[in-house]
């Protein structure tokens, strides 16, 4: 392959015939996705000492596992046929008016929300806020979020999102239970939403947790019971008074969760009020799209002295290095990556994004407004049902259709009055459902199918008088109901009110805070949003190097189909044959993906990249199960490992043993083996990244395969690393059993500053029959594993953006992608390497990523010369530096004053930085990098060698805001100019950091975590 | 009416009958788009002394012209149910592909730039870029835009973009005129595109210009002719090489004005290399969606010598007070508004946002990849006129059907290809062309439909095999062709290729800048557009308080629809049957404006204010005319008109007679009656402003309009105020015969950065017959004058914005937004009078703006009382210093310091401010521009006491950029902290000038135009 054709040529696979003469197409996306050009990609290449990148390729990567053949992928399409390709499988959607529930609900969201927050890079394409002082807008929308659902759920302290509901259900499961880890049993009302129950059961099931699912009113409580989970309102739209069981459940010492809607918490009496000790659900319905089940916000509330146990992330207050409030993560020390197999659940990505619109959304909207929108959805509902009563209807919940023999049927009218909010069941007497539905599908509605003669309906912000006047057509046998001349007559509307027993209202205010009063008008929410973006480095700015997170280009043209209607309006649970559209994006996607990696099967349900790994975990224990040895349990990890691998083998019940790795960072198979021989009777799997968290192709990676099925365990691998395989080699054919990928690292879906993500697995032949299920859509393996997310396809409505990618690069598009990642991390290493070293190489190369350690640098070195380190160092010509006064963060921060985002700092070995710079990157910005990095080793070794006070210098003080270097009084050893100015770009473009360096001690010592403290904070 | 509930209620005619008891849909738009709060409206009201905002408006406009009654407009509707009517009416337009060509071509806008530019508020939200430091990033992105058309054309210099080709073809022909001004005939290519032609003849008829329009090789150069009119290709498709002709021109002393096509200028030799003087075109197809006719950015590019001549915005490099190279408009004492009826032409708004699209179209592809698409699209020509002569039909262009006796078939042919680029006629032979239309629509197209026999088809970057495909299908009697097959045998399309003699080819290098080689990857094309962003003040940061100019809220919501394919995708000229969701938006938006302004008749053909100015006088004119009296040619204008007015009257053929003003700022009406009595025989017409360019409502208006008709003449009413009206009171009712409306103003399209803007008119029932009528599509008035824009509804595509705005307001909605425009401009005015006195008032009160005089400051005044300032002076109780040291540029230079855009810059009055606050901004945003006033006030009075130095102080060194805040040495007699941050507010959020103070003489005295000058500048 000639290079400069392959970087500026077309690919002659996606021509007609008459491509002799017929110029193709100019516009190939893998031009536009691909950061270095024809020039620059010879440059680099020399730099590296090879003329065509291919050569490199076939150096870095082991021969033994190469693809020798191309994927069997479509011709790639450009963005104009890519777009019109998905045009016509989405019009094979129908968007129906949902009237289904179940925790979903169609909603509006605020046009200045959906093209300012949801369809703005500025917002989606920022790194979870790890860099807090870069990433002071978004941890203030978060803060939002937490304050909104603190406020409206009554309880003292809320994470900044989960996945789903139906994960914060098994979430506020898990954390009773390590609460009250004596005791073992769950209680689950029946009415909960089904997905919730199935959710809790797959999950207590791998725990060994007994669910016990019931009536509430019925349940017995013993000693045994942990905790109980209650739906408020209920799936069937009951609003229960849960006082007493909450009395009862505290008088045995259990735990109560309660899931719940936060627009009905407007109204009805919140769950911190009658003593839930946590509270859960979906903030989908503020202003999220229903996207055919996500992304959304799951939110998580509880009790303040349960913070330290709470699942997920926390934003909290502290205060800068100008003493001026500032946010950050609180409580670090709780999360996966810290505590390992010792985590309190393995979240890593969280739904960012869609918890910033909703908070959004509760500004936009502020209590007034959202209070407003609630009445207004209890009041059609209460109309409708008080119609379909004068219809002859019964209307009621499901749960309460068999009375007591001693209610009469105005006490039963007053029991539904009194317990709904806008959702309610429909018993049809004699009329069948299936007629009623037939009706409904010719007037594009969707009703919940409970039973042959029971429907239920939910309305939504998005109802009106129309929609209320349709419904009753439809049960009407198809003929207009003229009800609201009649509603209209007061006497009549105040009998209706008169009739209507108050549902347990709220009393509490809720939403005080001057943030949710504030931004009310467009332009002032406008501005709210701009000011926050400007406070976050994103990739619009510059380019985010997070080793392990590729941070790649989200381009435009893969983001435009998330806003399509026929993506974005469709409830989870709508018929099949009205997602048609999806079904076809679903097969493609799953062939594309299999094929990539080379397994006979997909679960795209898995919402998250951590969730990929329990839900792997969970078949591959399905599998052991199935073969009788379900006591198969020890699941080897390499030392190196993400930490999410051990909190995900904890929670698929497994038992951890770790496997060393040797000096050059590679597994140490001599260990393996024993540990594998030592466990032969018990091994259940090996998870093992590839190539490894140390950035290299591991050339004993087949062997590693070998050893683990001999000794009868399963292969995962953890696709974290996937950048650097696809087209090049593939899991399968390496010898993995199973494999998560990440759609939002390696797929282009963007990080959102910190979810959504997809991670979807793939799994060889003999496990597909057990990929997940799900309680109300029947897909999955043969025989399931239980559902790991709420929704059938997960986050389906952003499934799109990786369809969009796969389409328009094609097969030899994603291998060029490849080969770049492998380029740009080779090339960075190469020019960094006579200041910082490259911790671990493999062949002298790096694969996608290369780790800088900085606990010791290059003495004396500054120009850029290009002798391998090795020959130096071997040559005695390189002098070390053992770096004592600075810190790897100190060096993370500064490169903020430079415009960067830090590389991963510390980790996966302590005092490095992680680098991983994507085939999306260009030349001209790496060397940004690199010079922003050798500046910083010159200050660094400054520092090192005395020249610099070693607490007083650029790099402890790092970094530095506009304010600071405009005071009048500067009182630094060094000038403001090279505070901040450090080298000359900077002058024509710089993103400041909105805050000093933060105090993260201060914070955690007296964690605050709603808006209140910032308002109120005194210094 | 309450105000609490004017605010913050809803209205109740949107309410079902059962609104009794049923909440309203919360969301009412009209409290999104209106800032004040009910609270903060109290407040207001309180410190202006009134209790309710109607008081304050009863006060404000005079009772004799108030509007009794309601306006007659549809309910209002929320954001979800307008968007939801309005996806109605888009679907009744159906998106052919279009093959008519005439200067309009299907084209795909990148998705980057789509997303990023047209769909960003941070893009669209701005205004001209007269404040030129703080608009450095679209001046770069015009500056591009220069560029790429000096290049393209191979000329000197290009102006900023005209509002369409028809338009700049008109410009050209007077630009010539004003050169050869002993001269008096045009000559008109007529293979021109006929709606260039109209567009000139129009313009050529005010002027009483000769125009021949003929065929140029006929054509006999005379000394009479100044200059010259052709088409490149023309509007067949045929290239003619016009050198010959050129010199012949040339050797008559006239010029010659070549309107082109940028796309083909990258194959075929440019205008300015054969000669040519003056090159004009539409950019449209570089990237900007066809909108059924606009808005698109035209083009002008001339010879050096000929810069001061040249009509429009120029952006030019000069550099700033650091010395470093800087942007702004260059020669601007060629502007309309400072030479009035001497103005080159009447142009203000241009079409900034589109221009810039066009050169970030340029940005993305750059030279090799505009190249390579021209390739493809002239290959697909190529391979389709083969074809179709293969199937037996005469390819050639219409003005080439009578070949002389002597040309053979084959050398018809050469001729045919030698010339062709993109677009070619097709002879059927005894074939109907409304047959093959038939089919054609079946298939979704459409063509050019030149004669019963003659069909014109063009080619565009959207064209791929599939369509050449169904074009020949279409043209084969609706059976497909199988050709790829044979076209892709070598030697068929080596016959093929050498059959071909070469075009014209072009030799010449263009877009060489570094520039247009960058930002390739969309990684760091998004990192450019972003970084252009950060360097522009927009609405989305803080206000833009412009006189006259009403930058009001430009909702989300009202922008989305024209992003819709169904109103972006449609050719301008497609039939009528495939439009009605167009018809139907036109119909009603005419029928609302009609009511809104009390007029019998609506054009909505002018795109842009100064173009409805003209276009009004022109019907006023020809009004005259169809009575027997085109003498009346005397046309009054107050001293205190914008600088258009005159402009256009002298456009329109008018004679200009100024009227007095009085001390007050009012008309004077004393000498109107004397100006208006001594021209009874030959008055036109008076051109009035309402309320006043001084910010008054006149309460002498209604004895103005009788003095005017009383003496036979007609009322121009220039509506550049009507954000002051809406609701109150209606010109019509007034005695206005005729009025302009800014839909950029009053109804929300965004200024988007100097253009577009829309300007339509209404006229009184009298009047209705002459509205302006179009060549290709039939509409207008029985006796229409001429078209004024190159397309029938000229910007036709961003009306839906003015639809959304009006559907979602409502009568009530828009009148309270006009009490809230008057409202927010007397609380400003009140909040300054003790520092900064308001020039003009009428009843203590004014109406939408106020003119803050800084030529004379309140002297010693720090609080904020309340007292009427009048009463104090007349008390004797305050005191002024005259301003000597400090010009109210400075002012407005230092409010870039404050984050703000200075408000209108000594226009209408020098020495002062007017600002118009729009009723979309808060109290908070007033008072945050008020106490920045405030502070400088402070600031101002140190000058004038001479506690600061006269001229090293902050408001003559204003702005202040980040580098010299930061800077090691500072040597200012005041503070860092002074000047950058001299509110408290600034600490949390600032947008930063990117460049220090401009100087504009330094830039005039040696214009440089494109990007090689800020490349090569060196200080």
């Amino acid at each position: 392959m000639v290079l400069t054709e392959s970087v500026s040529e077309p690919s002659q696979q996606n021509q007609s015939a008459g491509a002799a003469e017929l110029p193709a197409p100019p516009d190939r996306f893998v031009r536009r996705h691909i950061g270095p050009n024809a020039a620059e990609t010879r440059e680099m290449l020399a730099l590296l000492g090879f003329k065509e990148l291919d050569e490199l390729i076939a150096a870095a990567v082991p021969s033994k596992i190469r693809l020798e053949k191309k994927l069997n992928l479509p011709a790639a399409r450009s963005e104009f046929e890519a777009l019109a390709g998905l045009r016509k499988v989405a019009g094979e959607n129908q968007v129906f008016r949902s009237c289904i529930g179940m925790g979903y609900y169609d909603c509006i969201t605020p046009a200045v929300i959906q093209r300012n927050v949801l369809e703005n890079p500025g917002w989606y394409t920022q790194y979870t806020p790890y860099q807090a002082e870069i990433s002071q807008g978004r941890l203030e929308a978060l803060l939002n979020f937490q304050t909104m659902v603190s406020d409206l759920t009554a309880l003292d302290i809320a994470n900044a999102s989960l996945l789903d509901e139906a994960t914060a259900c098994a979430e506020a499961m898990t954390m009773c239970h390590r609460l009250k880890d004596d005791r073992n049993l769950f209680f689950v009302s029946e009415t909960c939403h089904p997905q919730n129950i199935e959710v809790v059961r797959t999950r207590a099931k791998a725990l060994g947790i007994e669910v016990v699912v019931g009536r509430h009113e019925n349940f017995q409580f013993t000693e045994k019971v942990f905790g109980v989970l209650v739906q408020y309102p209920d799936t069937f739209g009951a609003i229960h008074d849960y006082s007493g069981f909450t009395e009862k459940a505290h008088a045995v010492g259990a735990l109560v969760t309660v899931a719940t809607d936060l627009l009905a918490l407007t109204l009805i009496q919140p769950p911190g009020e009658f003593g839930a000790d946590i509270a859960v659900g979906s903030a989908q319905r503020f202003g999220v799209p229903l996207g055919y089940g996500g992304p959304h916000a799951a939110f998580f509330a509880t009790r303040d002295e349960f913070k330290r146990q709470m699942p997920g992330r926390l934003v909290g207050v502290s205060k800068d290095s100008r003493g001026k409030p500032a946010l950050r993560l609180a409580l670090g020390t709780r999360e996966q990556h810290i505590r390992r197999e010792k985590a309190t659940s393995n979240i890593c990505t969280a739904q960012a994004l869609l918890a910033n619109m909703a908070s959004m959304y509760a500004v936009y909207h502020g209590p007034e407004g959202l209070k407003k929108i609630a009445q207004r959805v209890h009041a059609l509902t209460e109309i409708l049902t008080a119609e379909l009563e004068r219809l002859g209807f019964t209307v009621g919940q499901a749960s309460r259709l068999s009375p007591s023999s001693n209610e009469t049927g105005r006490e039963m009218r007053q029991a539904r009055r009194l317990s709904c909010f806008d959702t309610f069941t429909i018993t049809l007497g004699d009329k069948r459902a299936a007629d009623i539905l037939k009706i409904a599908e010719v007037h594009r509605m969707n009703f919940r199918l409970i039973d042959d003669h029971t429907l239920g309906v939910s309305l939504d912000e998005t109802t009106d008088e129309s929609d209320v006047a349709n419904i009753l057509a439809v049960f009407n046998g198809d003929k207009p109901v003229s009800f609201f001349d009649e509603v209209a007559q007061p006497s009549r509307l105040q009998n209706l009110q008169a009739g209507t027993p108050a549902l347990p209202y709220r009393q509490s205010a809720f939403l005080t805070n001057k943030v949710f009063n504030s931004y009310h008008s467009e332009t002032e929410m406008l501005r709210y949003i701009k000011r926050l973006e400007s406070r976050d480095l994103s990739l619009t700015a510059s380019m985010i190097p997070l080793g392990s997170c590729t941070m790649k280009l989200n381009a435009a043209a893969e983001m435009f189909p998330i806003s399509w209607p026929e993506f974005s309006k469709i409830h989870p649970f709508a018929p099949l044959k009205q997602t048609r559209g999806y079904q076809t994006l679903f097969q493609q996607l799953e062939d594309w993906l299999a094929d990539i990696t080379g397994f006979a099967g997909i679960s795209l349900q898995p919402n998250a990249g951590a969730q990929g790994e329990y839900t792997g975990l969970l078949v591959i224990r399905a599998w052991h199960d199935s073969r009788n040895e379900p006591h198969r349990k020890v699941c080897l990890i390499p030392t190196s490992a993400h930490g999410t691998n051990p909190a995900s083998a904890v929670m698929a019940g497994f038992k951890v043993v770790a496997v060393a790795c040797d000096k050059d960072g590679n597994i140490d198979v001599a260990d393996l083996r024993a540990k594998a021989e030592a466990h032969k009777q018990d091994l259940a799997c090996l998870m093992v990244t590839y190539p490894s968290t140390h950035g290299v192709f591991e050339s004993t990676i087949k062997e590693i395969c070998e050893i683990i099925h001999a000794n009868g365990g399963q292969l995962y691998m953890d696709g974290a690393n996937m950048n650097a395989q696809v087209g090049l080699c593939r899991p399968a054919d390496i010898g993995a059993d199973v494999c998560h990928l990440n759609l939002h690292k390696t797929f282009c879906i963007p990080h959102g500053g910190g979810g959504p993500g997809v991670g979807p697995i793939g799994v060889a032949e003999h496990l597909v029959e057990f990929l997940p299920g799900h309680p109300v859509v029947n897909l999955g393996g043969e025989n399931p594993i239980g559902p790991v997310a709420a929704a059938p396809w997960g986050s389906a409505g952003i499934l799109p953006i990786s369809w969009m990618y796969i389409a328009m690069m094609g097969a030899d598009g994603l291998t060029e992608a490849t080969k770049f990642a492998i380029l740009n991390a080779n090339y960075i290493s190469k020019r960094l390497e006579k200041y910082f070293p490259t911790l671990y190489r493999s062949n002298g190369l790096v694969a996608h990523e290369c780790i800088l350690d900085l606990r010791r640098i290059v003495a004396g070195q500054s120009s850029t010369g290009v002798s391998p380190v090795e020959n130096e160092e071997q040559a005695g010509r390189l002098r070390y530096i053992d770096v004592k006064c600075v810190t790897a963060e100190d060096v993370a921060k500064r490169l903020m004053d430079y415009g960067f985002h830090a590389p991963t700092l510390s980790w996966p070995v302590a005092g490095t930085l992680m680098v991983e710079p994507t085939e999306s990157e260009s030349k001209y910005e790496l060397d940004r990098f690199c010079d922003a990095m050798i500046a910083i080793h010159a200050e660094m070794t400054a520092v090192e060698t005395g020249a610099a006070d070693a607490k007083n210098n650029l790099l402890k003080n790092a970094p530095h805001t506009t304010d600071m270097v405009a005071a009048d009084n500067w009182n630094r050893p060094y000038s403001r100019e090279q505070a901040a100015f450090p080298v000359p770009g900077l002058r024509d473009y710089k993103f400041w950091p909105a805050v000093g360096r933060i105090d993260n001690v201060f914070g955690d010592r007296n964690p605050v975590c709603t808006c209140a403290g910032m308002e109120n904070y005194t210094v």
